[in-house]
């Protein structure tokens, strides 16, 4: 990893947080929002956030401030959480099924311009269905195939139209189609991801075209990832991008190489617990349970373990790592020969700070941030868990 | 896996539930208490349950009523919310440092029987300087490390006595010593349980006796994990046991050889939302955010993927696992030859449990546990999150 050239950022008031603790730079989330807006703005499309990544109020307040159209959410506890803090066009971004149908009309009827996704004439029917007991026109987008690596339905099928038609002759507002290219997480090179994103943004304009030669409404084309939207050359025939972790980005990113180092803005805080001086081990307060048990960067071309340290003010320790993890245990070692000076190198008590394999998957394990900027004080942010 | 014999368990109330949801199979938990008492009793030590895998106290609860001594912990957080409802025999079981004395005091000024942990001079010299100057004595165990997997000193080494002394001589009451073979997770014979075990048991009687020998007092000897308190064929020295995972039991439980399938506890009911056909896929609403991101068995004999898939009732469906996992996504598939009959076999809305790796961090992701049992509602039972 490249060193940082910024300042780093140390309020007094770290040193004073129970730990673990998830905290946010707050300048480093503001540039890397800062970079994706301008770069959707630049590209001429909207941004539609993906909130799973914070699942906070705040975080995604600032993404709006900065340009966001609308936000994407992985459940309807998100949607009702965001919606309550004044969010009103919310994609959720999981496929319906008929039992959640509830939950998303009692949001509706409180105003939530909620759109939902399908990729199934089954779904769909019972959309329909429930749509016109309750008299409810959903919003209902379908989701695209375009690179094999989850749900959606591939743009050259008949089953695209056949979910279309469901939908459009059953009453729903067809919304439009989205993908996701989850395949861009396996690649590391800008040239594969050009040519990822390219894929993305043309199965799924594909998709739109057949519906509208068909005669159905597409008003909507979504496509997103984070290394997608940061590498596509153009997004042609494409309305709007979803991206979620771009806002903290994370060593994954950093593998894949859409993000620099001094870009990370979700670390853990911990504390040097003791230490097996003969192994170059130090033990600190983060395990697994702060950590979460992601180990995206396992296959990647290189693996940080359980993550990469810093020191308090945010400065990469270079060839440091959590190497190994209990729950609440952290093994901090050196790559390649043990260190044999660590007891002296991190005495138990000293402040570090983790970066983290995948920061939707850590931040999950905290109940809240604390949102660290030079100018102020500490603020704590609440985050959304569970279903 | 082996079939249940058991007769299933499908309270009218499960199809009702949110999904993704975790639930607990109330009499197969009961079941597991039972046995592990009955073996501590029959073995002559006491029972000290680790609270980490549940973080709830009606589980505790149980756990008390069938007769264990006192709580294990592994945060102050845990520690306060157990001794609010009642217990107040609590070892907090992660080495203490300076930065959470005051926590620990407040504790014990409550009227907690808190007892905390050390494994250096330097937190040795924290505690008692920390005691002395507010009056209290602590009671202090000592970390012993008997497989060299994390924490704690050899028994053998001089730092052991050096650390008693300067607990003992601080003023500070000398508890004991504690060890944690957590080697044990890495076999899966009961020939190496049995040896792990016993390696468990002489190291931390061993340094016990150096103890005394030193004219030191060291009236508990606490060992445990889960694999070596169920296979200890003897434990002459030892005081007490502690075992956490064992409530619920898991995946890598069932694979190191120490639990039968009918004895997981702990499941995630999800929803079927949609197929890739052609695949052999079922997408399940449980992605890793429920199952969480531990990988546990992909080490072991048999890699269950992200979980077990389990008819509604619990019966295990052979051979179908979730293969992968996306945030809010489950992708559900057969080992092996894919099902083209996916769709008929599992049609959307169909409703699943899903046996996870390792309880501990997939209880982690829920904020509560919906308990289910044969002859009563289903309960909902809150569970601990942060720190």
């Amino acid at each position: 990893m490249t060193k940082t050239a910024k300042p780093p950022l140390l309020p007094t008031a770290l040193p004073m947080l129970d730990t673990p603790a998830a905290v946010i730079d707050v300048p480093r989330m503001q540039h890397n929002i800062r970079r994706m807006q301008s770069r959707m703005d630049a590209l001429g499309v909207r941004l539609r956030p993906h909130v799973k990544t914070s699942k906070c109020v705040e975080v995604a307040r600032a993404q709006i401030e900065a340009g966001a159209a609308g936000i994407t959410v992985s459940t309807l506890k998100e949607a009702a959480r965001f919606f309550d803090d004044g969010v009103t066009d919310i994609l959720y971004a999981v496929g319906m099924v008929a039992s959640k149908l509830p939950a998303a009309l009692a949001l509706r009827r409180r105003g939530c311009d909620l759109k939902i996704l399908t990729d199934s004439v089954a779904s769909a029917q019972a959309i329909v269905a429930f749509g016109a007991e309750f008299g409810e026109t959903f919003e209902v987008w379908i989701e695209i195939d375009t690179d094999g690596h989850r749900s959606g339905l591939v743009p050259e099928g008949d089953a695209l139209l056949d979910v279309a038609r469901v939908l459009h002759d059953g009453g729903a507002s067809l919304g439009g189609v989205m993908t996701h290219a989850g395949s861009s997480y396996d690649v590391d090179t800008h040239e594969a991801l050009v040519a990822i994103a390219e894929q993305e943004r043309a199965g799924c304009v594909r998709a739109a075209t057949r519906l509208r030669d068909a005669g159905l409404p597409c008003p909507v084309v979504s496509v997103g990832s984070t290394p997608t939207a940061l590498t596509a050359e153009h997004l042609d025939g494409v309305t709007e991008v979803r991206a979620g972790v771009y806002v903290f980005f994370d060593l994954v990113m950093h593998n894949i190489g859409v993000c620099t180092a001094d870009e990370l803005a979700l670390s853990v805080l911990t504390t040097v617990i003791g230490h097996q001086a003969d192994k170059g081990w130090a033990i600190v307060d983060a395990g697994w349970m702060a950590m979460s048990r992601d180990r995206g960067t396992q296959k990647q071309k290189r693996d940080f373990g359980y993550g990469q340290v810093c020191r308090i003010d945010g400065s990469l320790v270079p060839g440091y790592q959590l190497s190994g993890a209990n729950q609440e245990h952290g093994i901090l070692s050196r790559e390649g020969e043990p260190d044999l000076d660590i007891v002296a190198r991190f005495p138990i008590g000293t402040l570090l700070r983790i970066l983290p394999n995948h920061a939707c998957a850590t931040g999950a394990q905290f109940p809240e941030y604390h949102a660290v900027a030079p100018d102020r004080d500490l603020a704590v942010w609440s985050r959304l868990h569970g279903w």
